[in-house]
């Protein structure tokens, strides 16, 4: 980080937002088309979100192309490119694609950048709420409808006064339900099916828990950014680093990370 | 209805408006709030949950007082109030309190007029995101994000190509639990956890089918009045009329409906 001068931090920055920028009106053209109503099969081959998710990581790797022509690229939708400058782009132009085609505004464009391992900086946008979490360098704050607000995770719950927060039962093993389903069983609340917007919920001191598998580097990166630059922690479930994907513990402090881990260890082993 | 004369009918609809105009900065008031980041103890007792619920209703009970004196009132906050008017307003300040206290905007305020029986016209509103699903009198529409949008169910699905919502595993006994999970297995996509929002998305085409149950008439008038007037269907389990609450199945379609229902009456009897 230390190699990172103020300047290029500043430019790091501004391209983030230069590619959620991009991508929000791409994504936005096909949420809630009319077309997506259709079976596909009647609509002869046209799926709204194949496109919706090309389009926007198109859309962002122009911007990267003209901005950041050295850095590398990680995407879910085209093949990656090597990086020459030492930083690669990581981007899931539409994550939650269950939540995109069924309406519900909690799927998000992720973005994130790293030097070789973990992300430096990194954003959760969601085009339609018109909401923008960010992280990195030593700021995390959300824009959107209530204007801009400081991210922090919140302290001081224990395990049995906790939120969790999860895609299961829609991924995940048996035996990865398994783990899930014993940290669940000690939390006072867990919610599901929120995707992307539940690593933002926790940065935003909402919930305290997110518990993922089956995830890959894109998923991951850009909430990895935003929590950790809100004072939280993720991880895989043996507590080793998460940015490659995998199974993700996210968590808002030490302690409950500790609990959920041991949990997650004993189960799952 | 055919007592409701057109001048009648633009009332009841400014009021249903007025009714969510006058609850939105209420409930915004403490969405996010950091003090729901203590824990309640800790807080001596502050409960920003309740506060904004009562809150909530009260503000849009001081409306109806001014407008409609004479209406009947049945809240989830407050005592009924006998209509002398033959018009009873249902009004739930915060559906999805646990949405509500999570940070998630799929929580919302519901409004519903009925004239004795189901609702004769009613709203969704979602104060965060800014987004107003209204059904009555012939129109059924959402304002939102991007601009105004008719609403209407989507046709042509079947059981096997349908996606289903539900706050299941949150709600149900054992018994309704085995009844949903029966209709889960059957169709395309199960999502969970979206509260009031999910009948917006029926509303709006976006999928097929809720099941919920456990429910009051607050939690399902506002509802029936959007998803009937978009053209879709809300009973309970066994087909009858579900506006004084229960066990709720809404559908798309005719066809889903009864798909659904068959399966509900084999496994819950």
């Amino acid at each position: 980080m230390q190699d990172i001068t103020e300047t290029l931090q500043a430019e790091l920055i501004a391209t983030a937002h230069a590619l959620a920028d991009a991508a929000r009106p791409v994504t936005l053209a096909h949420f809630r088309d009319p077309a997506m109503q259709a079976d596909n099969k009647a609509a002869g081959g046209f799926d709204p979100v194949t496109i919706a998710d090309r389009g926007a990581e198109a859309a962002m790797r122009a911007v990267l192309a003209e901005r950041r022509p050295d850095d590398g690229i990680l995407g879910e939708e085209f093949e990656p490119v090597a990086s020459r400058s030492g930083f690669t782009w990581v981007l899931d132009p539409i994550d939650g694609t269950r939540s995109y085609i069924s309406g519900t505004p909690t799927w998000g464009v992720l973005v994130a950048v790293n030097a070789g391992a973990g992300p430096v900086c990194g954003l959760i946008d969601q085009p339609y709420i018109g909401e923008r979490f960010f992280g990195g360098f030593g700021a995390a704050y959300v824009d959107g409808p209530l204007g801009r607000k400081d991210l922090s995770v919140r302290q001081g719950r224990s395990l049995a006064e906790a939120t969790l927060f999860t895609t299961f039962p829609e991924v995940g093993t048996p035996a990865e339900g398994e783990a899930f389903r014993a940290v669940s069983a000690k939390v006072k609340l867990t919610r599901y099916g929120t995707d992307c917007y539940a690593y933002a919920l926790l940065a935003a001191g909402q919930i305290d828990l997110v518990i993922e598998a089956g995830l890959n580097a894109f998923d991951v990166q850009g909430p990895i950014a935003v929590i950790e630059a809100a004072g939280g922690i993720v991880t895989d479930w043996r507590g080793n680093p998460v940015h490659d994907g995998g199974q993700v513990l996210a968590a808002a402090t030490v302690e409950l990370h500790a609990a959920a881990l041991a949990i997650l260890a004993q189960v799952h082993g």
